[in-house]
């Protein structure tokens, strides 16, 4: 029986670089780092706390998602951080060097606020900041 | 501050199909669709308990997250599903159609057992099956 998401895995060119990202600017606990000789790999591991896979799909055809589908087929699209003051932490973002799609936050679902990462501030993973309307998502 | 990774998400081509594939395959809870009219998407979610992120890099500059990063430049990579019987779960799975990269769970780290699902049978991620030694993970 499938028990578990264990990990979510992204593929980074600069170890050291990415571990400071996820540290510093994203605030996650960082568990080590771990060499899997069998997988020629090093990896380093970040805890989190319950989440959720969302599947998106086009809403009439149309829409990003549509044109994200007829390039690649589907995939892995995005990960969002939730954020309780997404002015405040777009602002630290910014001062750190990364990019955004678009100036400033735009209104989601449900009053939400979300903006997104450009995915060349962080290894080609497009990521979401996401501000619930009332904080307690 | 960012408190929390929202979501993972994931884009598909067959909205039910997907959908049916993780309720029923995947066994995960299914909480609803939902249009976003904004973004011109139909979003479905499935809660998940607390995981991690991994951050892969190649070691000693070879193996298969070399060829990966020579030819993407970095990105999301796996998503890896723990499971408490692997062979039972290939087996459920190979039934239903699922290709497998390799016949069986080869040894990982620690102990465990991995085997990789063909991303061509989940729309374009590649899904890795895990078992930890000791299962108390």
């Amino acid at each position: 029986m499938i028990t578990a998401l264990d990990h979510i895995a992204i593929a980074v060119p600069d170890f050291e670089k990415a571990i400071k990202r996820f540290m510093e600017d994203f605030g996650l606990t960082f568990n080590g780092t771990e060499d899997v000789v069998a997988a020629k790999t090093s990896t380093a591991f970040f805890p989190l706390p319950e989440t959720q896979i969302e599947l998106v799909h086009p809403l009439n055809g149309e829409g990003p998602i549509a044109g994200y589908l007829e390039k690649k087929g589907g995939g892995l699209h995005h990960l969002c951080f939730r954020s309780d003051n997404i002015e405040e932490d777009v602002a630290r973002l910014k001062e750190k060097g990364y990019q955004f799609l678009g100036d400033a936050p735009t209104p989601g679902a449900h009053g939400s606020k979300v903006i997104f990462i450009h995915p060349k501030s962080c290894d080609g993973v497009l990521i979401e900041i996401n501000q619930p309307a009332d904080d307690h998502h």
